[in-house]
């Protein structure tokens, strides 16, 4: 078998998005142990470097050793228990992920649902959670990857935050990419995943509980079902003092580094900042898509500036153009899902995709087709 | 924040071992899309090596998208229905380990025990199988990290063939370290982790599932209870001819462009050169820890190669010198677990550490203490 040479492409698609260098060199960088002293030096400069981007001071927060749909298992099996009834919005493929998730741990589950490419209201949101009393959980999609929706959720955290009921938040697609305020907005569970804004390879979903979230964990009737996403256990080795820390499975050491590495980026950078470049970058290519005659397909005032859905003009071949883009100009834009399969493109802009230089080869290169 | 530094060391311990520059250069290529069609490619050939790696023509041959761990609560959550019977072998961690997820899955768990460091007897597994006729599972652990005992397999293999329980077994430090036939010795479904003997990065957990553990999977009375680690949808992503895959979750990429590599080199090696190399290294060790006054710690004629468990001699400060090893001399080796804590030295010689170079080191660098 021959040498790996895979080709080079610009990943303008809903994720992964493309690694600095300096990310792929850390994670490149000789293993060591995952109860290295040296190894939980570096689990806590990763974890309070999470807690800044997810703008938190929850103390369990840490990486998920999964991809971002372990994070999103992550938090459902731990806050629900058979029986929990969970209000979820659904105006997409993640939010309807959630419930079927969600159903497999037992709970009941109860749809909030909108139009694809359309936010859930707020009151609607509220109105169900009013009218299911004793729901342990509500759970919102915060940036909807399959439709470049940004749902608000100030309003609803606001409202759930002296209640019992939990707050849920799927930040894959916006941790890092827009702005995000878990302690703010009163989220009490969110988790994310590495390959969008982050800029780290995919294999790693970070992840926060609040008090609150931790509290109700703590009083669960049952065991998590799942022994690998147990937080229950996961605290004793993420979260533990010096000296305390119980081995609980083998974290994955290199894609840590490279976390590490593409949150330190970050900082550096400064989070209001990126989230304005990602917004800057988005309003560039909404102006040149607009010029080429393609429409918008996501609700105005609510873009997920990292992930922009497109209808392309009257007669292009949707998914004709969008293998040629791939296969001549190595350049990645993802399609339609659920009801928009066939229908748009969905183009990220995400972390160091985020800027002009990447909007421009996008269009020029799209000219060609026009 | 400073730029990731961490120590050199030679990872002799229990997991992970060191990953060879060829692994880590090919782990750090830049990122492709998880649908990318060369990515397919890559996948495919990822399936094939670990068929011939796991001695197998399963189909459903592919990397769990998290650590070890990950992949036996894959094994156990897709062939476990709450009300199944598992027939368990506990005589370490990982047996143990086992129970707790397969209760975690409404199983009834039926415990074949032995003593820590002995292996178990397989009449007394078949035995336990014969009383409950009905059990849905049979799974012993190939290679006990805790213990370094290697569990023989085919006696209870062959005894399982022919019956409807199925025969799980956890090769996470056997597989690419010591014989493993999991077509030749009746294995239904079988896991691994890439940290050890494969010497590969943390983070990927390889399984096979047979014709005869996919035939039961599609049997399921009810939902997998792990939407992440389902099965039945992870075919239609891993093992679905060109065109018709199906996305599920984003496959973490950078660690399969890692594996495919480790697994270029066990093939450029051959398997069974390879396992011949873990048995010699691990003699010269044996040789060179009794000289020393370390007693061999588990049972004389079933030593899992990888993994040697030994009893430093009279008077040594087990945990201290172990931590001076580390400290001073950079070299890692794990100590005991449960009632063999500081009891008893792990030491690892998997993958490129399987030397005779390495194993000098450690002997000069234990002359030190003596």
């Amino acid at each position: 078998m021959q040498e790996l040479i895979p080709p080079a492409r610009l990943l303008l698609g809903p994720g992964p998005s493309n690694a600095p260098y300096r990310v792929l060199r850390a994670m490149s960088t000789p293993v060591i142990g995952h109860l290295d002293p040296k190894f939980m030096e570096i689990m806590d400069e990763v974890c309070q470097l999470l807690r800044q981007t997810f703008r938190t001071q929850n103390q369990m927060t840490f990486p998920v050793s999964g991809t971002g749909s372990a994070g999103m298992e992550a938090a459902l099996v731990n806050l629900l228990e058979p029986g929990d009834v969970a209000v979820i919005g659904v105006n997409g493929v993640f939010g309807a992920r959630m419930c079927d998730v969600a159903e497999r741990c037992g709970a009941r589950v109860v749809k909030v649902e909108a139009e694809w490419g359309r936010i859930i209201e707020p009151e609607r949101i509220i109105e169900a959670v009013r009218q299911n009393p004793g729901a342990r959980l509500c759970a919102l999609v915060h940036g909807e990857t399959s439709t470049g929706i940004l749902q608000p959720l100030e309003e609803v955290g606001a409202f759930l935050k002296d209640g019992d009921t939990l707050f849920l938040a799927d930040a894959v697609t916006s941790l890092g990419g827009a702005p995000l305020e878990v302690d703010a907005w009163g989220i009490d569970a969110c988790y994310s995943g590495t390959q969008k804004c982050l800029c780290v390879p995919p294999g790693l979903a970070p992840i926060s509980f609040s008090p609150k979230a931790m509290a109700a964990i703590a009083k669960r009737k049952s065991k998590v079902q799942s022994w690998y996403l147990d937080v229950t256990m996961l605290q004793k080795y993420w979260s533990a003092g010096e000296g305390q820390r119980l081995y609980h499975h083998t974290a994955p050491i290199s894609m840590i580094y490279a976390l590490r590495e593409g949150l330190r980026i970050i900082q550096e950078e400064g989070l209001s900042h990126r989230w304005e470049r990602h917004a800057a970058a988005a309003g560039h290519l909404y102006q040149g898509l607009r010029e080429m005659g393609f429409e918008l397909w996501s609700q105005e005032g609510y873009r997920l500036p990292p992930l922009t859905a497109a209808k392309p003009p009257q007669g292009w071949d949707v998914e004709g153009i969008r293998k040629q883009l791939l296969g001549d100009y190595d350049i990645e834009v993802g399609g339609g899902l659920g009801p928009a399969a066939g229908k748009i493109w969905r183009i990220g802009l995400m972390g160091e995709n985020a800027c002009v230089q990447k909007v421009a080869v996008l269009l020029r290169a799209l000219q060609d087709f026009a």
